[in-house]
């Protein structure tokens, strides 16, 4: 039935449009926007979640530092013109990825409500959905678990303005999600954010 | 079969592949790098193309000024460094699209050579397909249809560095295919793309 549905695709004016591609891919494009400490678990989770869209035929990309600092916020440092800089860009390639029906995983810090509100609002403008998941983790608990080492250096001073030590993490004042990786399991966090996707009609419940 | 082999994806380490999402697309990711004068049909062919691949049940996706330079090139002018720095920009896109398994129809002018090649080699870097289709035409041709009264503006000294005018435009010296605007017609290129794609195993022949 729906294989059936979507090849009667419309055109319309000759131009393909994103009702066009979810017809195709039979889901909708949306931004998951994961927020939340240096080790709160940010991309443990995106993968997990990654892992089961993909187990579920739902296409979905991840965006990171991996992808985006190497490539195309290559050029930008760490002041605050450029940290501004890098989470507006990975806004409009979200925006764009969301667009083009995928659901996107975005994980980075973004310690700042202001700029992750910008990325709400661009979402918002274009009628696209924008899911904040807020990883809500201590201090303690993520300079505890330290996978990379940085919270040591930025307590020796080797790394300036680190989030959480040397600068602030304003944490979400309304986010879609709320995950407490202190108590919640990987499977739990997992699932809700399908829920969530669920819940918005992103994807068939 | 195809459609049971697609559900056999298998997750490597638990984060999902290209060759995973290359599985359930059931085709490959690749970046078609249009360039050519302002008014040498660059959105016209790419317009064809996305609507014949989408019948065909490919996704697709159109990089060109109408959601780039007001979103994500916003900041950029039109000064020498951020014509460089606006190519670089969308390269790096086009290279995540393609690496998330869209064909990625990227549009714009992107007159100089060194600027195309760097796309190029990031795009050889990842192991991403990087199709530069030259649309070949006249510069006579592309002035007397002047869609936008951009060449126009131009001689009247209204728009400074115009490409072809004011500024080269340097051909490509190997492109994968060249269209001639001039003596073809949209079916006809619109049939030469889609025969590369096919030639180099993107999409099923």
């Amino acid at each position: 039935m729906t294989e059936h549905k979507a090849t009667n695709v419309t055109f319309h004016h000759g131009s393909v449009t994103r009702d066009d591609r979810a017809a195709l891919l039979r889901h909708k494009g949306a931004t998951l926007w994961f927020t939340g400490l240096s080790g709160s678990g940010k991309s443990t989770v995106a993968v997990a979640v990654e892992a089961e869209l993909t187990r579920r035929r739902r296409l979905c990309y991840r965006l990171d530092g991996d992808n985006i600092r190497m490539g195309l916020n290559a050029n930008l440092g760490f002041s605050e013109e450029d940290r501004v800089e890098n989470i507006r860009r990975i806004g409009e390639v979200a925006r764009l990825f969301a667009d083009a029906g995928l659901i996107v995983l975005s994980s980075f810090i973004s310690p700042f409500r202001a700029d992750r509100d910008r990325v709400r609002q661009l979402h918002d403008e274009h009628g696209l959905p924008f899911i904040e998941v807020y990883i809500d983790v201590s201090l303690k608990t993520a300079e505890a678990r330290d996978p990379k080492g940085l919270y040591k250096k930025a307590r020796a001073g080797a790394i300036k303005d680190f989030t959480g030590i040397s600068s602030p993490y304003e944490p979400p004042e309304q986010p879609e999600l709320t995950l407490t990786t202190d108590t919640m399991s990987l499977e739990d966090e997992t699932a809700a954010v399908i829920a969530a996707l669920e819940a918005q009609g992103i994807i068939p419940a």
